[in-house]
């Protein structure tokens, strides 16, 4: 890699566009003076922000282009019309070409993840890519993935997700060995699991230096971190997401209702205030904004659509980590130790059964 | 319906067995005087507690049996060892037999439904049982199911599954057509999704009279109470109730941190205890114990195995309400009315395609 990070943004993307890209790059800049940038999007909407930014206009280049995709369209339409030349795409095709190293875009999961899969392809042997997403734990953060790219998944699925997902994990938390469990649910002799138990099987038999299998875990071991690596596959992974995150605004807004109800309450809240500011930091999830496309021959992060400066400066911070400690090498090595030793296990399974 | 509802218990099911059946049992009878119990269990061990509840012991027999399914025993082993004779397989027993309207038992889950599938068995048209949740939302509570019974489920099973929820509802909440949304994940044109598809689309062309529906719902949508009834396959269901318990169980690890911090936060916490009171009693399972097993010829209430008093007589009130409301004929109800245009709409479905 070059000395620098090259970190190619759509200045477009997300609910704000370059007034939160811009800023976003430039806080994320003085966290990380070894990265340049390249800033696609219309230029004429980029240039006054960045001319507010000088450090960061310094370390930046505009590629100028006019279209850019709607937070709204749908992957098939965004593909059509944002094609070669879409912010996004000139994105995603910086780094194709080399240019980049990482590319970071609040712009629409689907059309981002559509447009990525055309232009920089899957690794050869991965059939589908994945969404990892970073979910604060009772213990730190974990990696869980896949949180809906792609629905439904084979023992061979998973078990590229375990590699993948751990490789992110050692990237992430400087870790060598990452705990790795497979999602289930704990009702036992249930029907239908046929995949995750042979996923489970694989992962037991092959010993990947760099992946530490527990075994099953269940929903509420997400939060508890009972592991570094949760995996699943994207449907079950979505809903888990979003669940959580519904459950944590519903309890924030529990907790708003019961402290405004009396004074002493109103009181109790104002004299902890600084205790609920800290809560409401670890619930934030500005604080571990960006999901991490896996699988393609490159690295693209997703940031929320919604996210303000300081969480889309989260996901720039999430692109240099994982550009500058290797994600792209650390994933071919699981892979490839992983894929050798799943065919052998595959076929001596098969041969036992 | 007799005059009376007429309650099956398990006697010997969860963690605490009869100390805690007994007197949730009295506790429920407290609120609802014309319960009548069977309790099934050790009789040496059931009667001293009964003693100690007068009233409880008027309103209840008890029925011997030394076998007991152990909390971590397979389905498989309970059903060799438990079949005929143990305290779950005699409460359901009771219900078959018309002897009880409902039975309620805080034992192993996975026994509990097995031998409710052997013994019960499923009703007509419906392959396979469903469990059912209630859970706490912003706006109330809402029937989420299936959250484990089975894994997977084609577009009927979920149109069944949407059918047997809103009956639940129509008991729970007393409204007349509770909406049904069904849980999906945002990403368009995501493939694999069929079965949910069609599910939609029989839900809309068919005009039930009893369920109004909705739409598709994502993970976030549940603890918003944006629908009534959430209807998922098990896989997935499971996934999304144990990560709510384990978020709920996480945040509340946060506050306890956060309140105990400085002097000041420990003031506050204690000025707005009332209010930290009643924040925690929102968020208590044992305010809304109990999942349903739906699907089944006989309803059949689970409660926590860890449920104490006030969570056990939150799940014998559930009972009550089911077997009072009249759950059963509400369900065949939904069910006999779906089934005939789910046909139709499925032959005019395949004809178009």
């Amino acid at each position: 890699m070059p000395q620098k990070v090259r970190i190619a943004l759509d200045a477009m993307g997300g609910d704000h566009g370059a007034t939160v890209v811009v800023p976003g790059a430039a806080e994320s800049l003085v966290r990380h003076p070894d990265s340049e940038f390249i800033l696609f999007g219309d230029s004429s909407v980029i240039e006054p922000v960045l001319r507010r930014h000088p450090r960061l206009a310094e370390a930046a280049r505009v590629v100028h282009t006019d279209v850019a995709v709607k937070m709204d369209e749908k992957p098939s339409q965004a593909l059509r019309h944002g094609r070669w030349k879409s912010s996004i795409w000139l994105a995603l095709d910086a780094v194709r070409k080399g240019e980049a190293d990482v590319a970071v875009s609040a712009g629409n999961t689907g059309a981002l993840m559509a447009m990525a899969k055309f232009n920089l392809k899957t690794i050869e042997g991965i059939e589908r890519p994945a969404i990892a997403a970073i979910w604060p734990t009772l213990r730190g953060e974990s990696v869980v993935l896949d949180v809906g790219a792609s629905i439904g998944a084979d023992a061979e699925h998973l078990c590229d997700l375990a590699a993948m997902g751990s490789a992110m994990a050692r990237v992430l938390f400087d870790i060598e060995r990452p705990t790795v469990g497979l999602l289930n649910i704990g009702v036992e002799e249930v029907k239908g699991l046929d995949e995750v138990r042979k996923a489970g099987q694989i992962l037991r038999e092959q010993p990947v230096p760099y992946l530490e299998y527990y075994g099953f875990v269940e929903g509420d071991d997400i939060g508890k971190g009972t592991v570094d690596v949760v995996v699943t596959e994207g449907f079950a992974g979505n809903i888990a997401l979003k669940t959580a995150e519904g459950t944590a605004r519903q309890i924030s807004g529990y907790l708003r209702g019961a402290m405004g109800r009396t004074w002493k309450a109103r009181l109790g809240y104002w004299l902890a205030r600084e205790a609920f500011r800290a809560l409401r930091e670890k619930m934030d999830p500005a604080r571990s904004n960006g999901g991490v496309f896996l699988g393609l021959n490159g690295i693209v992060i997703k940031s929320h659509g919604g996210a303000d400066v300081e969480g889309f400066a989260a996901a720039v911070d999430l692109g240099y980590d994982m550009a500058r400690y290797e994600l792209m090498a650390k994933i071919r090595q699981a892979l490839a130790r992983g894929r050798d030793q799943t065919s052998a296990v595959v076929a001596v399974g098969g041969a036992a059964l």
